[in-house]
């Protein structure tokens, strides 16, 4: 079945697989004359990229970006943007056992059921979380699209292990504090605990989760589509392509339904001679449209399913009961590194909407 | 911007105004051969209109449907299915005012910046939540065509102004208990609580809000997409087409994030030749694949935002601050009615997904 | 399988059947603002119903034109038109016999295969020619849009059972005298042995085709997309979704197969400040983009089907050979309806093409 | 605009420029299980490669094809494909001076308008014939899964510079013959005739034209899907991808225009207990949808627009007129080297239009 293309008007093709020759990402609806650089995709890469720290994956690829089509002369062309990054550092003979044993919590069984055993399981294949590569690389271009018509996306860890931030930042400080520590967290003390938290899940061969918010600046009133093209839609769309993501919510979220409508609802008035809600509970967005506020949006994350514990499975040759011990390089909590993924993808559906608006790509004549 | 038409397997088409000539859905992708009546579609429809009680909008639409094509012989033919419902009973004098003071919650503005105020703007227009009348009729024929595959959609009401419900009900007892009560709430107690916080808000000009819960069964392992048509990523989208979404988890969902992987992976176990996980932590869904399990997501409700208590807005002609008081005729809680919506919704993208397997729409010849 | 949305930025969804209750289409993309009555869309269905010449069908649909949604106060809004038409006059019995005998040319044999003799086969269901009736309303609002950009779709008879046009009339010719007669041949004597080459076969039970030539003005160089979604394989496309064509070409089309490149190739002057080719082989498309010079397009039609004459068939029930004699009302030459659908489809892929090009639906504030 | 992605169940994603790091596709939709290697692939590439003929392009491109992704053990996984071909052999010097005097019959002056100067104008960029390359790697992947389902899609050279072919060949005629010379025709003797002519034209610094049939056999009844998505509107849309090609025309084409209902209506019968159509005027499609005869479809192909003559063009900066001499190496005729690319194309759409029947990929467990 088809479904390696996303978007309408900035579209995503996304293929490769974990440890296969590498993961590329084909990028289509990108206008014509926007300065691009394989440094300014790189830059997005490198974030996403396992840190030094103790509870991230020791695989070390170096996630080099081509630029295989797409760009003439330092810029676009208008033509598709192939973006290929080759596999370089992986190990798969760890993942033969899983094979016919599939490990809890990750996809090995329903896939091993939907292609019949042909696809390629080595490291997960395509459901590993290597093919947000692929997401990051057309997040970079999108962020760039977006950044040149004044638009920021900027995401940060507000939770890890059950370890919250003490208090809402302001956007300034996301974008100034957000990566100066590997655990993406603007308070430091907050990150530090949540590291030890981490830490100490890892050394009990365990993982955790965490939550990851995103904000959007600079997106003007009345973007997005009603109802099966609302930015929240889409926007909880993408965020779920991130694997391990389990929740997904918009400004004020669940919490929202614990709230009156009096207290709900986001009175407007006149600031500056534009129309300003004085709160943001809807996160930016009123009946799928952007309103001209922060869009706000928080994922949930779970804890990696890949734990050095032994765990019930099943063979799936002889359909009997079985054990399984995960061996291998793995994250122990993959919060901090989604934190570029979240702003790639939050940027993807933001210049798929803008893209039509006649907004983004309207650079200088060369 | 084109954005009327979703699904890649099973495509609603959705037309219509809240207070034009009616609402209706083209269905595209119904196979032919399965017996279909107006009288099928009606009874869910039926299911979403407002009850007698007190806190529910005293607008009676009998939202009547008509098949105007693809039925033929008491069957669908395999060609488009169009189901109209002719609006009756409304009332669009009220409107006028929020054409240039938007409502706070409401659409109103971003609508008026989008459509540069040529939308129909009496009654929400294509924003109001009378458009999900065309949804439950879409869902209506995406169930049927499960049902006879053996696969349930049951959605009930978890909680509301903050009573939740006390336990975890078996898929029997949703099934046949959320529809007993007009708060479609599987506990009876608790759903006279969640009625007495709504009357309270009510009578105080005040709304709440609430979370819905929908379990699928019978969805066997491997139906899905990896990453950008994952079975959680197309629920979560489908899901916020409900303007009053703001939150969509599944499994532990945000819950999830607080475990640890050891507490979150679910293990897996041979019972009776299948395989099945012990614990449904994952909702069903692994690697945006169903795993076998029942899925299980909760979307979270917002407030409606049509209170009765004067509110801060602006006047988009003069740009001046401005106060508006809601008239007209509002649910005070719409979660109850959503329950079938949320259903519909729930079946549409399973038919999207079941569709290319060839297990839907297998009838008998005639 | 799903198939009955086309287009990208112009997307018209068509539902119905040939004696079903009425033929519809949802058109979505139309930029809010457009004055819309019933009455432009019924100018062009008239356009499309058969006229009193004895070789015209003689049932008498009025085609009247519903819009049931996406008009508010005389304008679009900017949400889905839902265009809708009843069926009044229709006779189904005839049709019983072809639902096991399938009668030659039509689709009645492979339609029973591809629907498992679900499908409606009165009046030959969605495969009725009928269904351009839908076709013709999608394309009037598309040449509403393209005629306050300056786009003009002209189309023409250029030849009949054989009897061809003597000239190649100028755009204004074509625009003046097209619809002068029931042929709707620019040529008013040639129009004449044209009616009586149909008028000779009739009378044997017979049908002749023949081709329609439309040639669109104004459209500025640059529209289209290279390769996959080029105007002319969109053009073409469209074309062919009108049941009687059998082929397509533009500008010199088969002909320039027999030209040398010196020949074929349009060379460029500057005239006026503008770039222009002194003669138009291409038919104004090179590289699938518009070069500013006319767009010509020929499209083939078979004759009619339906013939009053013995044919050889099969018994699908019996599987034996069998015989048949179509009854029923026909039209003995449909070119001459078929103008202004070829007008109203080259219609439609413009709007496509042009409208995120921000050329088209830019009305002045209301 | 995105426009570089096409199909609806066998997706073909074309990116990559003539003068660029090469010419790549993505193809969504392969079932797993498929034997594939890169052999399978570059024997269809061979096919496109010019020939030693004098006529025949100089430039020698290897189009050694990589397979990136979707491949695992020698079967395909499921996921998508890529396929790539690194450009190894060009000279884009010639290429300046068209940047801004576009070669008439040329995509240049359009693409420069379209693209607003950015465009990779190397050797045509995206316009350029070597696209096809991408074309007949992912044409190489239908036609393996056509081939496994008994389907067969033959093309061959029918008519060169006005020379034809002396009578239709049998299907396995085409089979056997068509690629015994290097004009892909089936007849040595008018091969010899059409060479000739190819020859005369390039000594007078000229190029001609011609057409290429292709039949599929094999194609059981009922596959298309009626208006929208029919087999003849897809194959046409898909054959006029082909640069040169200026029209298509099924069974008898265009000449069906001339022809009396009565003879061009193919009578049915029951042979060998199938229902067999006794003539094939139809071209093997009826109402969009094949009948089970061959499917029959004919490309007219212009002569290449790059002549060695003199021509008439316009400086684009100046906007005076201006002379241009093409120089570089080019085909003198593109027909036989297209016939394997119109057999490409044709296998896509087939294998787009099977894929959901379950017909296709079906191959043995692993």
């Amino acid at each position: 079945m088809v479904s390696n293309s996303i978007g309408r008007n900035y579209v995503v093709t996304l293929f490769g697989e974990s440890h296969g020759k590498g993961i590329g990402v084909v990028v289509d609806g990108c206008p014509p004359g926007l300065p691009l650089s394989e440094e300014d995709i790189q830059t997005e890469l490198n974030r996403r990229r396992p840190t030094s720290a103790a509870y991230s994956t020791s695989r070390r690829e170096e996630d080099k970006v081509n630029i295989l089509s797409g760009v003439f002369q330092g810029r676009t062309t208008g033509a598709p943007l192939c973006l290929f990054v080759w596999n370089k550092e992986y190990r798969s003979e760890a993942y033969e056992e899983f094979r016919w044993k599939p490990r809890p919590g990750h996809a090995d069984y329903p896939a091993f059921v939907k292609y019949r055993g042909f696809h390629d399981h080595r490291g997960g294949g395509i459901f590993s979380s290597r093919m947000t590569v692929g997401m990051v690389a057309a997040g970079a271009v999108a962020k760039r699209l977006l950044g040149e018509a004044g638009i920021g996306v900027y995401a940060h860890t507000v939770e890890i292990a059950g370890v919250k931030i003490r208090s809402q930042p302001t956007v300034e400080e996301i974008r100034e504090k957000a990566y100066s520590n590997p655990l993406r967290c603007v308070e430091s003390q907050t990150a530090e605990e949540m590291e030890k938290k981490i830490l100490q899940a890892k050394s009990e061969g365990d993982t955790v989760g965490g939550v990851v918010e995103c904000i959007a600046t600079g997106v003007p009133p009345g973007v997005g589509d009603p109802i099966f093209y609302s930015l929240d839609a889409d926007i909880a769309k993408y965020l779920f392509f991130i694997p391990a993501v389990k929740g997904v919510e918009f400004g004020a979220g669940f919490q929202a339904a614990r709230l009156r409508g009096s207290e709900n609802n986001d009175p407007y008035r006149v600031v500056g001679g534009k129309v300003v809600a004085l709160t943001n509970n809807a996160g930016g967005i009123l009946g799928g449209l952007s309103n001209g506020m922060p869009i706000a949006v928080r994922a949930a994350f779970k804890p990696p399913s890949s734990i050095f514990k032994r765990q019930k499975t099943v063979d799936l040759r002889t359909m009997e009961d079985a054990e399984l011990e995960v061996k291998g390089r793995y994250d122990s909590c993959v919060v901090p590194r989604a934190v570029p993924i979240v702003e790639a993808l939050v940027a993807c559906v933001l210049a798929d909407h803008l893209l039509p608006l006649g907004i983004l790509g309207k650079p200088a004549e060369s």
